[in-house]
């Protein structure tokens, strides 16, 4: 590894989001060559040929893995797909990240985390990105350094703005949910801020406010739970799908000697307009204006471990104990019973 | 009651609150006459006479209530005692301002409200006295007029100062603990924004974070609860005593097109301090810098309510569901079951 | 006087502003009886009878004064009759609260200064009514308890919003201008938070944005200006009649170790909105509905000083500064030179 | 130009905003190559080998002109070679990035006006970065489309954390004084926000509040100054180097229907804190961290733009009426007059 200047990389899976990391790895992370890009859908290849420069294209995630060339593999493709492509990734000697959620089966995830054990030298990081985001990780140094004293509850929310095109809800079936696909987010950051407590017993519920598409999946769109850890720690979640001022992410950290509070106002920049309609300021669209730096820090996280053979910030734990705590949320939301764990 | 111009009443209790009723009704409600005061403690009945110019002054509860002079009672005494003094007012013919809770008891509450059924003419109100203040009622008339759409989630939350004397530790035995003390404030107001929904479920938990000493008595010093309502609707509650900044009692109400918040920053003024500890603001020391002014218009509506014998805007329903509701969230907390209600 | 607990009041000029002062007199202000009322219209009177049950009514000024009953007058009244008024009321014996500014000529200032000191026992004072806004007086007090060192530079607005009815055009060849009619209370503010400094020159300027009816009158709907104290000390000065967003009354004080600032969001109250807008939150639309408090205080604190017999916080020689440094700013306008003091 | 990708770039000078250009150039900017560095100290020189693997360094400017493969220069040099040292530069038929201010000589920066439109090829840009900054972008995108109407006064500050260390007093010989280091960057925006308004006439004026040090040049660590403009619009300054919470540059923009303001609060990141300070947040200490994305854009902006061969944002006339207006500010701080442009 201590030959090679830049970690060669492939990415799998070109949507919306996929096209961000890929034009951070072809451009923005400064260790990262972006040298093979891979999905089923002709015109995202052509799009990474033609707008990023990728010289190789797959359509076939199994050509990708057989590049001896590249070092690392990037999947951002279906949740359902992450747990079988790590394996096979791992298997053929690459380095992974893969988007976030790690699987919506948690022997899916044990058995991911088993067979990374057993490549010690490959390193595996799951995408929960907000970690990297520059208030976020302020704020987890802050609570480190004692400044709030001991932290025992944390709150935190995932709003989006509602999308009239229900997006989400054709996607419903593969999502495992809104706790599964948004609130995993906040149990990481919950666990991270609290310092990887034991979860204990959880209590979901939630509401269909505007999508009631949702009922056949036994999902909602307005869902709210509640996480008892060990030791007297605590967590409240709230994730949202019909947001009208657009994307918020925000969580308040509690100790015994303050509280922190980080995106309260999902402000676009740092621009106020006074008029007709008040004192106010326009807010993120969507998650990716929120976190557009911490995709990029991740991504250089994530290269820079690798090249210099250095443990990630996140593991595969902290991935499956993402999921265990959705699933438990999922199964509180749809049983209305206390979940012990 | 045409006759009259002004209310004569009668205040029984003169602790911390009490006196700040007692200084309302004495000099700002415009159509009080303070004219009698009773406590069982002689300094309070001193400062009465000498501070207010209270005339008459009593030490036992009866004595008032045999002043044929009183028109209404203002009881800001334990909560021990409040159904009966309600009950004995009601059958001296006394119209009756109570402070929050009605009871700990649901029976006791029933019981009241039995009896003020059968004595139509008298007024009885119970104190939620965030209804009055001027930013929750702008709140509550902006979602009543539509500006949030359909209203389906409030989360309220009541966090105190920590008072290092730990009065509310000596206080545990007869406060009914966080909920019935602090989060039915909460319940109220999620009730009044939502429109008096039914509750179907709650659940309920909390930690210690600092007072050791409300362990004896099954109470935490920060308590997090869920409550279902039917037709779609919920509330979050978060209850604190170990607050740093200040007294800060915050409310979001969510809609399906829009949310409003009330009180996000507990800020004391409209100044702003920059220096080395960055930008910031006072707050609020204690519920009655934030509330001040909600106090007095509560009294005051109160006692134009009796006067041009108009129905009050909270009525003892209100109050006996929000005793119901703490109830339920402090089973919740001390068997860490969902509760049904 | 110490025999007297009410301070018998006649007030003269029920306008805007004038009914307001009536209102606190009659039904807010402890220690105030409103006795009387002066005003040339008929339904001004009226009103003052049957609303706040003012008793005694005049159409003339010189009645009110010559009423034995009355221990002072309030005057609202134009801007040109507040010195002779003056005068004529302390030469009938009556103390006096009147609106700021005490007059537009310097003559007429002294003239009033003089006669003040030869009635040692009366009271006079000029309703400069922001440093009775507690957000000013907290101000105020941490500048003088050394929060920020030692201050050196002011910025004060006097922003209104606009009213497209153009009252003030119609009220330009009374008000003397922008700087006389609003920016006298910035003047005044800056002289009282940087210690009574002595001003040594001042440059001012301004625009026209939208009422052209001011041009005739060599007026301005928005002006700056800057005023240089002796001992290092300067202010900074804005005063639009032009906002769209409501009225702001804002103010920074900055100082060697910090900077305090009042009003920076002019907000309404403690409700935020999130919707199609952004994050937002209504303005208070007039100067009214953010100096009420102020207003209050003000009269409390005149009847105080004059029941008591305290000098008011406020001196002649205040007032008469404001005008000073204000006529220079309009002759600055006018001339686009520096006037020096 | 055409067969080249990439933009071969020599910097000269890396002092501390020097390097933090080089950085960019090596690392960020996507189609910039940092080709030399040029520099009279040898420590600097060996940083730039060493951290950013630049190949070719000069100790002498000339033979960085002499280098034929440089395409481009960035001068980060002292204010007083700017002009000269551009001169050279187009004289050998390179490109130029110069930091602000072109020159503290009205006839230098017009001989560079003269000598640039002589080699029309040659892009050549000042460094003016705060219009690249996302959110001073976003206000100049909004005033352009008429969100707040005619525009017609802004109010620029530029305040800077207090420097124990007293550098600016020893740079105060060279550095042209508060209104050419400092104010030139708020004189731009007023002029871009405005839509390049002719000046009329000026004044200034200003305080020494800690820094006795700058009295024997003329100049103080806070000034104030006002600009009026042809056309009814005006702009007033402020300039401080002593604050105590960080940098703020902050800006507002007055129109016929609204107001936009940027920066108001100069918060470092989305964290509050509360704590027994109150409610607050920590600030940008210095002008790099408030402005880091707009050196990025505004170094990738002049390497599109010259090998787009696009004319920059910036004009060197804007460059050179910053220049005209700071000197006239300080010429009127010095004179206590006004001056009229």
């Amino acid at each position: 590894m201590t030959t090679i200047s830049r970690l060669r990389i492939g990415i799998a899976g070109l949507g919306r989001l996929g096209r961000r990391h890929a034009e951070n790895l072809a451009r923005r992370v400064p260790r990262a060559e972006l040298l093979a890009a891979c999905s089923p859908v002709e015109a995202e290849l052509a799009w990474a040929k033609q707008d990023l420069g990728v010289a190789t294209l797959y359509g076939d995630y199994h050509d990708l893995l057989a590049d001896a060339r590249v070092d690392a593999v990037f999947l951002v493709t279906p949740t359902s797909l992450h747990a079988e492509q790590i394996v096979q990734a791992l298997q053929a000697g690459k380095h992974v990240f893969c988007e976030k959620p790690l699987s919506l089966d948690l022997a899916d995830c044990r058995r991911v985390e088993e067979l990374a054990a057993a490549h010690p030298r490959l390193k595996v990081m799951i995408g929960y990105g907000r970690r990297f985001d520059p208030s976020y990780r302020d704020a987890y140094d802050k609570v480190r350094a004692g400044m709030i004293g001991k932290p025992f509850l944390v709150r935190s929310q995932n709003l989006d703005m509602n999308d009239p095109s229900g997006f989400f809800v054709r996607f419903a079936p593969t999502s495992g949910g809104i706790f599964l696909d948004c609130t995993v987010h906040d149990i990481d950051l919950a666990r991270w801020l609290l310092g990887d407590p034991e979860p204990v017993r959880v209590f979901a519920t939630g509401v269909i406010a505007l999508h009631e598409g949702l009922r056949e999946f036994g999902d909602v769109d307005n869902g709210v739970a509640t996480c008892e850890f060990a030791d007297g720690q605590m967590a409240c979640f709230y994730a949202s799908r019909t947001m009208a001022h657009g994307h918020e992410t925000s969580t308040e950290i509690f100790g015994t000697h303050g509280r922190l509070t980080v995106g309260q106002n999902p402000r676009l920049n740092r621009v106020d307009i006074a008029d007709a309609h008040g004192v106010r300021n326009e807010c993120t669209p969507t998650f990716y204006e929120r976190f557009e730096e911490a995709f990029l820090r991740e991504a250089t996280h994530f290269v820079d471990a690798v090249l210099d053979d250095r443990a990630p910030l996140l593991t595969l734990h902290d991935a499956t104990e993402a999921t265990r705590i959705a699933l438990a949320l999922r199964e509180s939301l749809q049983t209305r019973r206390v979940i012990e764990l």
